[in-house]
């Protein structure tokens, strides 16, 4: 018998569309107040007998659903239903992934520009009433801009930086692989090699023994000393004690983080009072931008139909 | 008998091509140490002689230069030597006007993005350690940008908005004449009709009898509610007490400042702290972005050799 636990915060016309989809199943839905965000919460005890789960459930919820067959998450990162044990082993898992290229793509390259124009050190004058220039700027065009994860969301970056004049190289699994946005592509065992000649890194990487403390001191210490850091991806992708030290050390430009490990960091670690460091607060996502939500309510949509009618499901992470 | 002040900031190298510019001329140039920014410091007893400046030399020493026949500014406007007696009746005036276009537009386009993206907020809260989303975002991306002053500066800033998806709309003088980046032009007079259609509007205008108070706070109600306003130009074209009231009161999105009308404004004034305004203290332009410096002196010596050899010369303002 299957049943489908819905957690993504749709309209009631948007719940008739899925109930559509998937007609005869049961199919149930957060009470409207629950809702805050991307996916509301349903009583723990739906779980027992859920067979779909869409949306991001509590891992410790999707722990106990022993009838699951398919979890599709509201996000781009699955890391946290990717720990062993936690899904049954033929349990399907597929993301959101395609959905965020627009919103976060658009927010790293809003802190890139603040940086790039030392709007940080600025808004710091302003909350004291300070004129004062703070000197030299620099500019996007005819940048070289690193960006590692040259997937949806990391092609969406290129993009725009390629439109303000920029040249951009990708780093993927498949270098073979072109990507909109992307002028030459590189597999990420080029990395270090290619450190040394970008003027912006920007890394769009899930989390992985491979990326995992992948921006440790030494591949900082390879960046030129005024290139600029991003993080859109997962957050332990940078060593942010190695990062607050080569800043405070005067090397790097700057860095732009949306993520980081631990998030968020303790209330004493130096980064947050670095002026040339802009954290936000892993928001560049979820559903800030209102398009963003739309087009994880159509994959998710899509996929229902899919499972439904048994052909293969789109995102497809295990 | 002709004698120049060139104050511009320029290497030995440059000096000798503005000296082999004006062959047997007396060219007065500052102590290296005099050297800030875009202009150094002469003595002032040489004004008196002075037929040339090149740079923005203090408005009361240009009034004191009675034989003065021309005028070079380092800046793209000129409004503090147009005021009347301050330059003899002959006297040529040229601003520097083309060489800012990408530093400023830049700029503009980095306050922008940082207010669609929350950057000034998520700031002030980095500032406490507070990890905290603040929600809703925005996007450019299928925006209207309404661009009054759709010269140099303008169009470079329409083909910046153009380039990440938006909609430019161009007032200038003159509305037959096309500008890069612009998709419709229209004059000042269609203000009103259009602040009301606009996602951004952004503001290049000189500093005129037609141009103060421009933003006044009836055409800051006439913008939508969660519209961005941009000032790149004078600051005299917004009324800033307006601004303040206005969105203190909820209208508008933000608003992004990098001149002002006083600059500074009053350390009590209220902008100063209002989460969505962004101000930066007139650094857009200047010397900031290392490309504009070597455009001022492009255009300078061309206009030298212009003088010498008696041909018309390039930006006259009167």
């Amino acid at each position: 018998m299957e049943k489908i636990i819905n957690l993504l915060n749709i309209s009631e016309a948007q719940q008739a569309l899925f109930c559509a989809a998937a007609p005869g199943i049961e199919q149930v839905f957060p009470a409207r107040e629950s809702m805050r965000g991307m996916c509301g919460t349903v009583a723990a005890e739906e779980y027992a007998s859920a067979t779909v789960i869409l949306g991001n459930a509590p891992p410790s919820l999707v722990r106990e659903s022993s009838e699951l067959r398919w979890l599709q998450t509201s996000s781009a990162g699955v890391d946290a239903y990717l720990v062993p044990g936690l899904l049954r082993e033929n349990t399907m898992l597929t993301s959101a992934i395609g959905a965020f290229g627009q919103a976060v793509s658009e927010h790293m390259f809003a802190l890139l520009w603040a940086l790039l124009k030392r709007l940080p050190g600025y808004r710091d004058q302003q909350s004291d009433a300070v004129w004062n220039s703070l000197g030299q700027v620099k500019t996007l065009c005819g940048a070289v801009v690193l960006i590692a994860g040259a997937g949806d969301i990391g092609s969406a970056f290129g993009t725009l930086c390629k439109a303000v004049g920029a040249h951009t190289v990708g780093l993927r699994r498949d270098a073979q692989k072109p990507a909109d946005g992307i002028d030459e592509m590189h597999t990420l065992s080029s990395l270090d090699a290619l450190l040394p000649q970008a003027d912006v890194v920007a890394l769009f990487l899930p989390h992985s023994q491979e990326t995992a403390g992948l921006m440790d001191e030494r591949r900082l210490r390879l960046m030129k000393p005024d290139a600029v850091l991003l993080n859109g991806g997962r957050g332990s992708a940078v060593d942010v004690d190695a990062l607050a030290e080569v800043l405070e050390q005067g090397h790097l430009w700057g860095a732009g983080l949306d993520v980081t490990a631990p998030e968020p960091l303790s209330a004493e670690h130096p980064l947050w009072r670095q002026e040339r460091a802009l954290i936000t607060p892993h928001v560049a996502g979820f559903d800030h931008l209102p398009a963003t939500k739309e087009r994880v309510i159509d994959i998710a949509l899509e996929n229902l139909k899919r499972y439904v009618a048994g052909t293969p499901l789109h995102n497809r992470m295990r």
